[in-house]
């Protein structure tokens, strides 16, 4: 008998029919004999209503009081969950975060969870209760209701997980586990049996958005089991666990995934003169107007100048173009060139630490397919490039068939 | 300066334009010095959207649960219209029921206040807040939300003011105080200045449902000063007063309404033998159905039997039927005759007390229309007749005329 935390996303939750369907998966668990915790998030949409409710009526609204709006949304499905498991003949209770006590810092809308009493959910679980936590929420030490910032649900299960000691924190989601790339693009695409946190780490900020990564940073960080499973399937089969980096790990492939990400948009700052400080008086504005930077690259010429490029998500391209332009004069650059039809590809895998050679065979299987490598940059588990946005998808194949993702372990 | 509970119904904040209307309002009375606690209603019809979302689930909901569905309702517009009153440029600051705290019993969907802990109302009101605290809500000493059950938002409103020994609790709702009859019905109908807590007590249950009829006993009971008031109108006005009877009250009429309800039906079991403890043989069984009765009458006739006769709610009317057939049945009665097509008509006032002849002006008046009298129920501030239906308008204008009620004072 093992204690398990099984958290179910918005769309898994976003009808009343799937809610009775998850309480019937729940159901299968519980009848193997195992204690259960639900983390459930809100029904689909209905965060987005909530938050467009406070718009209409500020602009800026109070965070404080966002909070208690937007908390409503997982405070409904908790008692719809209960309410469906109980149907099914079980013993089922709700919590909100304040009643928990899911204790978090005052950091209104994106709030962190600092302690979780474990005390009632262990007495209802005793009771031979199924306990439904509400995800994404909490309070502070004053009583006032927090939430943890979009997809904090995940983040609020593995650290239910990590409190309670939980044998193993499930993610259902819509997707049936991690992928070597998505499906939708490589049609071989493998689903993986196992990932190590880093490499999902690197998967999550490239665009595989399929857990939150804060919950998988905390997963590693307090050694939560972590499984990402398909509400979807009536077989939520194995799903793909997600792994403290082990020995084991020398047997398995070099890489473990291609992710991408479309978003973004490259800008150059060219003859900026050479000099110290000059990194900073370009991204310092940037940074001030709250524009995220991802890939920074500075190449010096020979003339005493250099040219300065990075990356920002696509929708903050004209805003950081307008900005650069600024700096561009008062430095006496030459002047800023834009381009926002590009897009990041990414190779990940913690075996490319003991194998040299990734990132050529990497660039030549780019090169074959005459793909213009126009950025590039490398972690110690990762090499992004950037190309034109039109090579996407097929980047991605070549990138996935040279690295022999197809095949099976 | 006063302390002023106000209470905004569902309608009062029914969109979020309307909850801007209403904090420029507060606003208005908070401009004047005044400390200012304000109790808002579920947006109109959110209730019902999120009692319907559970029956989807669940056709008899647990209760725990379905308050901690129900109780959302009141916490999004206590977000909203906290922000809203910061739009206009004010400081408000919401809690909810389990915030405060509103201390209740454990009886889920219609649980009792039991005590109100007034700290952080008082402790925002210090620091010059507009409080917002949520209607029909708290929790009970385990921490579990409550509800008050329908209305309930009236009397958390009430309970407040008593806590906080407010100098008025002003119930805002879509008229403009309690008239002397529904001035739909009879267009002379005329707005009371003041109405005493009893008389309010019998036109609250008589189908006047401006008010809940608990908050007006709660009010009553702790003796605080309660006006209904329009939140509909640019100004206010003075609404209706509802007082704690006086010596001044001599000088009132003796009548101050004319109340009336559609929904009623009227069963008789006819030639009932006339024995001891038919009365509950009839009774109870209905009773024990959660049928409501409401006027009882028994003629003993001169055969040694007697006819039975009560109302219940139209809608039992079926139900109670059924069971009256069976019983009459085995009690040997001579049968069960029902009407559904009848109504309730009632004259309310205090000053009847101590004025005889307000029972035969109300036949008079009625018999001069030729309306047919089928059943009578006095107390000591109200009489009541039955009547068919169709009669419904015609005799609440023929005594809105006869007691004078279209006079000002």
């Amino acid at each position: 008998m093992a204690l398990i935390v099984q958290k179910f996303g918005g769309t898994s939750v976003g009808t009343t029919e799937r809610i009775k369907h998850v309480a019937r998966r729940i159901a299968r668990w519980k009848a193997l004999g195992h204690d259960i915790v639900v983390v459930p998030s809100a029904m689909s949409g209905e965060t987005n209503r909530l938050i467009a409710l406070a718009r209409e009526i500020s602009a800026s609204p109070d965070p404080r009081e966002l909070d208690v709006i937007a908390s409503t949304g997982e405070q409904v499905t908790i008692g719809l969950l209960t309410m469906a498991l109980q149907e099914e003949g079980l013993k089922a209770r709700s919590y909100t975060g304040a009643q928990v006590q899911v204790l978090t810092d005052s950091i209104f809308t994106k709030a962190r969870i600092l302690r979780i009493d474990d005390r009632k959910i262990r007495k209802s679980l005793a009771e031979g209760c199924i306990v439904v936590v509400a995800g994404f929420q909490g309070a502070d030490s004053d009583g006032n209701i927090t939430t943890l910032g979009r997809g904090g649900s995940d983040t609020s299960a593995v650290a239910l997980a990590a409190a309670l000691k939980a044998d193993e924190c499930q993610i259902y989601t819509d997707v049936d586990g991690i992928y070597t790339t998505d499906p939708r693009v490589v049609a071989e695409a493998r689903k993986l049996d196992t990932i190590t946190f880093e490499e999902m780490l690197e998967m999550s900020s490239l665009g595989s958005k399929v857990l939150q990564i804060r919950s998988v940073e905390f997963a590693g960080k307090y050694k939560v089991k972590l499984r990402v499973l398909s509400s979807f399937q009536d077989d939520e089969g194995e799903g793909t666990l997600i792994t403290i980096e082990d020995t084991e790990k020398m047997e398995e492939p070099i890489i473990s995934g291609i992710a991408f990400n479309r978003d973004e948009a490259k800008l150059t700052v060219v003859g900026v003169p050479d000099l110290p400080g000059t990194a900073y008086g370009i991204l310092g504005p940037v940074a001030e107007a709250n524009i995220d930077v991802d890939m920074i690259i500075q190449n010096a010429g020979r003339d005493g100048t250099a040219d300065f490029s990075f990356t920002v998500n696509r929708a903050d391209f004209t805003r950081a173009t307008r900005i650069l332009e600024s700096i561009a004069n008062q430095m006496k650059a030459r002047g800023v060139i834009g381009d926002n039809k590009i897009c990041k590809v990414s190779v990940v895998g913690v075996g490319m630490r003991s194998h040299p050679g990734v990132a050529s065979l990497m660039f030549s299987a780019l090169a074959s397919e005459n793909i213009n490598i126009r950025m590039i940059s490398t972690s110690e588990i990762k090499i992004s490039v950037v190309v034109e946005e039109k090579y996407l998808e097929l980047a991605v194949r070549v990138l996935h068939k040279a690295f022999g993702l197809e095949q099976a372990d």
